[in-house]
């Protein structure tokens, strides 16, 4: 088992232990997670777009990986999943712990509920209603009293070491990483030779697998992360050389909201990706009408950032290019769909 | 070709002529529709929706004909492009005519873009905006001065006659009905044993062509229609025993407001579907909320009707049957989504 870690505890001043290169999964991790994860995670569509790709300048061959039809709404569901599989009995009847801004929160939750574990989540104040909604009716206990998404780390990690919970981390952990890299296996699956495959970054837990399962097996297929402009954590990661915690977020991407990247995290984007843009919310507003309009899917923004870098011209492609945008999620308050888009 | 007749001039008082059974395509016409039709429709998905069928009472096996990613965002497109198939140089050269309240128009502005064909659409005084704009994009001269669309019927029949065009009837014409039963045929394709369908209704197409594919391929499967409370356009003909012309329709599924179905549907309706049922805005406002919430899809109001009834305990299933819902499309102004779904 690798022990979650807050960037203090993993800089070089608090723990030279850890300043050891951190171990990344391997394609035989990831073969193993697909078997863990199916039967209960869905296998997600690539479907194309044709309208919407050409859209984009130049025009590009475009094709969506769809996460937001995935368990619980996004595709937390798989590294969680593969998490919870590799538990002993005894860690099993003490129960899950975790923090996060929503949608790991509902897929542990959901996992959780599934193989009969208790599970208890922090969230921030704050976080969106109907993840703090989805989160409790699939059985978990959820804690609102962080004032930030740091403080609920904090929270969670003393539950962790008091009551003996085991800490699912949102993205900080090989086992997550392996099975979120299931969406990059099961893109090449359907899409051999993609030229380009765009991921949405918040912690880093969706582009780290997705890149890992790319490059290990086609090396020739760009991998670009995106980040809102208003929580740009694994770029400043990148800038440093090591995860750095961020002030408050300021973007409709909740789900992107992370206050800082894990160690894991950052190597794999090191080693695998080639690029992280930044996208404004207006973008992001403009891919998700785009995506209800053309593709008449319901990406939340965090799910939208992707398609909105490719359309607002921060990630370059030539014409014809096969492009995977990975719509990472789509749980949001419906009702707010008109204002969020006027 | 069939000349595409209003109830008016099919009365038997007014034309003694029209009271022969009309003819209905076979299965054959339907597999020769689907080989004209491949390659430019879309072989759009059969899904499965579990955390919705799960909402039902009793709870079935739920799928959904996810129809509102067809090509134009309905499936029109069907229809129209068997119909244009068949057309000779000489009517391909004068161009075609419709009416429509939208997804037709649109279908048929493509259609003809398409195939190199000139279109003109009649549609009512405040047609939705958003179907005036697509429709107007794909190419046709649109015709915006009828006040509703029996009135936008006379003057799409009068453009008939005048200019050589060949109208393109939204539902009573055979070689429709016979594009829109590609539709059942591939639900079967996917789903060789489904115990119910159940379908929207508007002038009659959809559930006509749906209907006779099903049934005639496997008989013990139930095929239920849904209309609006609003415009029981069907309900009224089935109990008059002949299409009849309704006032002005009261409901937000403008896709479903039709002023009258045809004779070919309703011979269609009477022979091949097991019931059809109401269902009120508010549990179509439901149904597309659901869509949105759960299965992250976008469907018009017409195209979350057959849902709505499943929903609303309109039609009668036991526990676990398997239950296709045909979301026949999704387009409409997403900015008042929010309002809509309040």
């Amino acid at each position: 088992m690798t022990t979650p870690t807050t960037p203090e505890q993993s800089s070089p001043e608090q723990s030279p232990r850890e300043q050891s290169r951190p171990a990344l999964p391997t394609l035989d991790d990831v073969r193993a997670a697909r078997g863990r994860i199916a039967g209960l995670a869905h296998r997600t569509p690539l479907t194309t777009a044709h309208s919407v790709g050409a859209l984009v300048q130049p025009p590009v061959d475009l094709y969506l990986k769809e996460e937001q039809r995935q368990k619980t709404g996004s595709f937390k569901a798989r590294g969680v999943l593969n998490r919870v599989a590799t538990l002993d009995e005894v860690r099993r009847g003490r129960g899950l712990v975790t923090v996060s801004a929503g949608n790991h929160a509902a897929a542990v939750s959901w996992a959780a509920a599934a193989r009969g574990i208790p599970a208890t989540v922090f969230m921030r104040m704050g976080a969106a209603t109907n993840k703090v909604a989805a989160t409790r009716a699939y059985g978990a206990t959820v804690d609102l009293e962080a004032k930030d998404n740091t403080e609920a780390f904090d929270r969670a990690h003393a539950a962790e070491r008091e009551r003996g919970l085991t800490f699912v981390h949102p993205f900080d952990d090989p086992m997550v990483i392996a099975g979120t890299a299931t969406v990059g296996a099961e893109i090449l699956e359907d899409l051999p030779e993609p030229d380009l495959v765009v991921v949405p970054v918040g912690g880093g837990g969706l582009i780290s697998g997705v890149a890992l399962a790319i490059k290990e097996t086609r090396p020739a297929t760009r991998v670009v992360g995106v980040e809102p402009v208003g929580a740009p954590t694994v770029t400043q990661a990148l800038a440093a050389g090591r995860p750095v915690t961020l002030g408050p977020p300021d973007t409709i991407a909740d789900g992107l909201a992370a206050p800082f990247t894990g160690a894991h995290n950052l190597a794999a984007i090191q080693r695998y990706v080639d690029e992280v843009v930044l996208v404004t919310d207006d973008e992001i507003r403009h891919a998700m009408r785009l995506l209800l309009e053309r593709a008449k899917l319901l990406a939340e923004p965090a799910g939208a950032a992707a398609l909105a870098a490719l359309l607002a011209g921060k990630v370059s492609v030539t014409a014809g290019q096969r492009v995977v945008v990975v719509v990472s999620g789509g749980n949001m308050d419906v009702t707010k769909l008109g204002e969020m888009l006027r």
